[in-house]
């Protein structure tokens, strides 16, 4: 793509031609989830609710949309040797899931306080487990070696305009599904997700409104975003923490590092807003999801619903503007047993 | 429809055209709701498995399907007086949202033991509760006294061409998602969504095999089918005991009435096979319908998965001839309580 105005080539890491152009390269991999509504939550919201249900995604989470959009852009000399990535979450089963597709090694760096069920995910796709202390000093570098051990492509779980396009196709999907979307509401993951659902949304329809959702006990965007400039908190504490490999914790960490670099533009430009919700409403919304929707979530596939249901939502623009509302369940990874007892709580 | 050969006018309750009818009049108050797959149930059956997923229906079970078709079936005269079921179940539920959208009253005879929660359902759409002791003889004989003093409208659950064809426009909707099923797999309840179903697809492709999913411990369908009679159980004993107020053996005992009348002949002679699962099965395909498949189901709505995975189906004549096989999940109205409680066992 030429710049025009002087600007730069590509004003963000990627763009709706590069997200359409991951739609087909995806496609033979992924499922495409299906919306869902509720005449009950859309009482209790005041809006309709659409439900873009990334749980039923494979491998749980919409994670594989990104990973196999990198994983199938490489040339195959690129592929040949494999490919390293260093998660305990979603993104490291979705990396070895897209690795077999490929046919490929997959070597994954895995702290060593993982929970067990999450490291079962990634050797049922196929991936190496590699083990690492639990700091990130240690991860990143077990990562390093691995690289130059074996010549491997890192697949960063965000930091990635591949990886950013193959999440923006959920917004492709999600507007054929439902016309006249007003608003959507996107967990503030490492900023891949959110990224991609804004460049793709707003391309398409630049009024639609963009609404991040974060705990309250970990809020370092919302923060950052009011502040105009990177906030770091001394210390998260969310739901994540008492519920073991949940993400939320991690997710809000990872946050930081999205605005770093090429992809601070995206969160900081495009993001209309940022919904911080706390603990017990996300359990709340938790619940709803099970009892009323009947979907499996995690707590960040459940924190879209909690933030739609707060007073903070109303404040917004997207609420006075918006009568149909989307909802990303980001996933539904969760430990049975974490769950009743957060449920329970 | 005029009669042929000497045979009646019409030989079951309901046909394929009564079917694409309720279609039509139901479309306005349904969810066309979506079907799911799993590359690992796959690879644990040994078939691509289709699971359509009326857990997501209005109501949290196909049941709206019947009731919605039989309540918009009423002339203005007949609903003007309102509705009566007796029901525990999803099916109150289901004709109290139905007469709601129509704007009728409907009176829903529960007995006394009913669980708070599906009375809070039937309530919450508007039903008015009218209770009765628990026997069957009880039931009835309220329901009576509210049809005479009332003047309203009797809507069975199943024992009713207009509910047969309500759900069978599941079989409509499920062969358009998913071209070349060989075979469906329904839970066996009153005997009415195996009659709408088998009826519908057989209509569309009579070399479609249905197969019924019964729990052991009440498998008195089983039981009737290789008897080529009725077999009534002295009693009957299912997880339907431990979760309270969960649908199996009320399905199970309900079945019995299917026998009688006009709806014998759909299950005999249209159901290819009855399978039968124990109360381990369906816990076990319960867990995976939460954590492979992400959705929440009752006990009811996973024995379909149970019993494709048992070794009995193997036996089948579906089996031999079918690589698509869809597994109906009927509902999802679990108390969280109950489910973690049978979970955990």
């Amino acid at each position: 793509m030429d710049g025009k105005n002087n600007q730069p080539c590509q004003i963000y890491a990627a763009d709706i031609d590069s997200i359409k152009e991951a739609q087909v390269r995806i496609a033979p991999f992924i499922h495409r989830t299906p919306v869902l509504s509720s005449s009950t939550l859309d009482s209790l919201a005041g809006k309709q609710l659409f439900f873009k249900c990334e749980c039923f995604q494979k491998g749980g989470a919409f994670k594989i949309r990104g990973a196999s959009n990198a994983i199938f852009s490489l040339d195959d000399l690129e592929a040949s040797k494999g490919v390293v990535t260093h998660s305990s979450g979603n993104h490291a089963a979705a990396v070895s899931l897209a690795a077999k597709l490929r046919k490929i090694p997959a070597y994954i760096v895995i702290p060593e306080n993982a929970p067990k069920c999450k490291v079962e995910n990634v050797k049922r796709y196929g991936g190496q487990v590699i083990w690492s202390e639990v700091t990130m000093q240690s991860r990143e570098a077990v990562a390093k070696k691995v690289l130059e051990d074996t010549g491997a492509v890192l697949i960063h779980p965000f930091n990635d305009g591949r990886i950013i396009s193959g999440q923006g196709t959920i917004s492709l999907e999600l507007l054929e599904q439902v016309p006249g979307i007003g608003a959507i509401i996107v967990p503030i993951s490492g900023g891949g997700l959110i990224s991609g659902i804004s460049l793709a949304a707003k391309a398409i329809n630049p009024s639609i409104r963009i609404i991040g959702a974060e705990p309250k006990g970990a809020d370092d965007a919302s923060q950052s975003k009011v502040a105009g400039r990177i906030v770091t908190l001394p210390e998260t504490n969310t739901i994540a923490d008492g519920l073991h490999y949940l993400c939320i914790g991690a997710i809000s960490l990872a946050f930081k590092k999205s605005f770093l670099g090429f992809l601070r533009p995206v969160v900081r430009d495009l993001v209309d807003d940022i919904i911080t919700v706390s603990d017990e409403e996300i359990i709340k919304a938790m619940r709803m999801c099970y009892e009323i929707l009947k979907v499996v979530v995690e707590p960040s596939g459940a924190i879209g619903l909690a933030a739609v249901l707060s007073d903070q939502f109303k404040q917004t623009t997207a609420w006075q503007e918006s009568n149909k509302v989307a909802i990303i369940v980001s996933g539904g990874n969760v430990d049975l047993a974490a769950l009743w007892d957060s449920l329970g709580r």
